[in-house]
């Protein structure tokens, strides 16, 4: 088990429709909240590493735009960007430059002004992370891919609506008591089935609500940890994969072989199982995400992960209580912002502090950040 | 100094206007050329970062195209972007994870086709590094911003038009016998006075030749290295800075800031001095950028910049041979392929590889990447 890098400060904005700031202020809302939280100011940064996908806001490359704002010049910066697993995969790279011994502390920042192009621009752009040569000209986008991967899963397992349907309704009822979510509606399985068909059998209510927001996450080693935090929560464990960015390419389409590969890796490196893990943020870009998501992580056996969810085991009192922030679905998905915000909701909880969302004595938590259909997968495992 | 980690391959495509192929296929030429250098397949490579600029093609998130084009899933991909600095900045993440012990070897793969979009378009986007609410909705772009340095070097230092042309006319000599350069005639110093203005005092010969290209580096730990290479060349020091987006929170307008940050790091941490580098490849975007270059990194004190190129001391044969493969100038200047290409030739000299373009007896070589007008500044010195 690797202790030699924590997380000593996390922060999030509100996740809002039609921020009316600026991206540098968004930013600034979860860069300021997690610097309080670690106790430290920028002059006490060495590095930065900004999370975010391209073409949403006219500003590119931002990560100059930032380091600016928030004060971190002369110190160097780095823009990173993997869709939207972005700001886990920045999450790497501070890990990487701590642990090489270069920066120490460094601070990682996710975000996204979704609201700057409309939804259908938003979809045409997401498209474009997909296959520009052999697929996105056919018109594929996020939640057609993401439909194939039900169809497949139902196919083979006998997965159902209603099993998807019970996966948004989890999510509303933590997206309710969760004041930064953007969706703080609780649903009902039936209103979840007669929302509209956008790819079936994905309706509007198995699809996650995109949103405005941003993320901060402020990493150190442990040697500086101990002398900064009086509360470091360690990374255990780091894994990352990919998988062919052609749905031609992959081997099934009902699950995410760049998630289990990341998971290996992660379990391996901080020497625990599935079992250890006390609670879980999974990619729920869609219902169908976290129930691949179930399988793939190991929460369940492959074709299980409806029994999860029948069985209420991923809510809190459960087994493996799963995105009980309200997760992707009902938090909201800012995809720059979306990974630095789950790693928030497990610092959280592994400290205690999670209020109303507090799974009881969590010691080990998990975080499973996809970009795009499963083309990059990351998970980390973080404990105290 | 550093010895920890070493680049075991180098590859580069031919420079071009217009490539007609698709960027999977562009990319593929650098990195075939970087794997049959290292003797090495795909299989044996555990982690890939690609630097390339957004908005110049279609394809949005390249690394995942990039990963199953080059048969490199399931294994990690990063996507970074430092704008012209995105190839060096990849080195960083790869010099970081191989240190920290996360994936070895490691691919750096930068590319860019700029003929993709026109190039009015293209100077937009580039104007759309910088500042979009305070600075580019006023027509500021890149010739601009440089121009801007060149008349205050001049007005400070007495620095001239001529002395500016002798910069590309060196550039010029190298290129010509550069066959992967993009522009291969030879210039004179009153062909270039002769050119049309483009932001005074800057011409057209005091710009880069924008083109399409690709580029690649294969770094690993020392250890793998000896294993597979027999000529590997070390990363004995490196160094990034940072300086504001906006012109105006710059100190100065005659040299940049952040690669002063950036060469002192990089200096100490290989326990060098600029008299000790017996080749370099500086970011010669423009005439000027050469010049302040010679400065920034100490090869001149401030304000002598200009009897180095007088005295034609960066010629092969001069005390500090600088830009021998023909510079952003002649070479050209494909933005995420530039600094591997730089970092290339570096690696050719120290191997004693370089042909017509050899410095004698080069131990020593340095790499100064600079992103926007000094948003983003990176050093590497490399030594056999």
């Amino acid at each position: 088990m690797s202790k030699d890098v924590a997380i000593i400060g996390v922060g999030q904005s509100a996740f809002v429709r039609g921020y009316e700031g600026s991206i540098r202020e968004l930013a600034f809302e979860a860069y300021s909240e997690a610097m309080k939280d670690a106790g430290i100011t920028s002059k006490d940064i060495e590095a930065s590493v900004i999370g975010s996908a391209p073409e949403y806001d006219k500003q590119r490359s931002p990560s100059g735009l930032m380091a600016e704002y928030l004060g971190l010049n002369p110190q160097p910066t780095f823009n990173v960007e993997s869709v939207c697993s972005s700001s886990t995969t920045g999450l790497w790279l501070a890990y990487s430059m701590i642990k090489a011994g270069l920066y120490d502390p460094v601070v990682v920042l996710g975000f996204q002004k979704m609201s700057e192009i409309t939804s259908a621009d938003s979809q045409e752009r997401m498209g474009r992370g997909a296959d520009i040569m052999w697929e996105s000209p056919f018109g594929t986008m996020m939640p057609a891919y993401y439909a194939m991967h039900a169809q497949g899963h139902f196919a083979r397992y006998g997965t159902t609506e209603e099993d998807l349907a019970l996966i948004r309704v989890k999510a509303t009822s933590y997206g309710k008591i969760n004041e930064k979510a953007v969706y703080r509606k609780e649903l009902t399985v039936e209103q979840c089935l007669e929302s509209a068909v956008v790819a079936s059998p994905l309706k509007v209510f198995d699809c996650c609500a995109n949103a405005d927001g941003s993320s901060c996450m402020i990493l150190a080693s442990a040697d500086k940890a101990k002398e900064i935090s009086s509360k470091p929560v360690y990374v255990l464990g780091i894994g990352s994969g990919t998988a062919s960015l052609t749905m031609t390419g992959r081997n099934t389409l009902y699950g995410l072989d760049c998630a289990k590969v990341a998971a290996k890796e992660a379990y391996e490196m901080a020497g625990l199982t599935p079992q250890d893990i006390d609670v879980a943020e999974v990619h729920d870009c869609f219902t169908i995400a976290e129930m691949m998501a179930y399988e793939n992580l190991g929460f369940a056996e492959p074709g299980k992960g409806a029994e999860l969810i029948r069985n209420r085991e991923t809510y809190i009192g459960g087994k493996i209580p799963v995105n009980v922030d309200g997760g992707l679905l009902s938090k909201g998905h800012p995809i720059g912002a979306t990974g630095g915000s789950q790693v928030r909701t497990i610092v959280l909880q592994l400290r205690g502090e999670a209020g109303d969302m507090q799974v009881p004595g969590a010691e080990i938590g998990l975080v499973h950040n996809i970009g795009g259909v499963g083309i990059y997968g990351n998970v980390i495992i973080l404990g105290r």
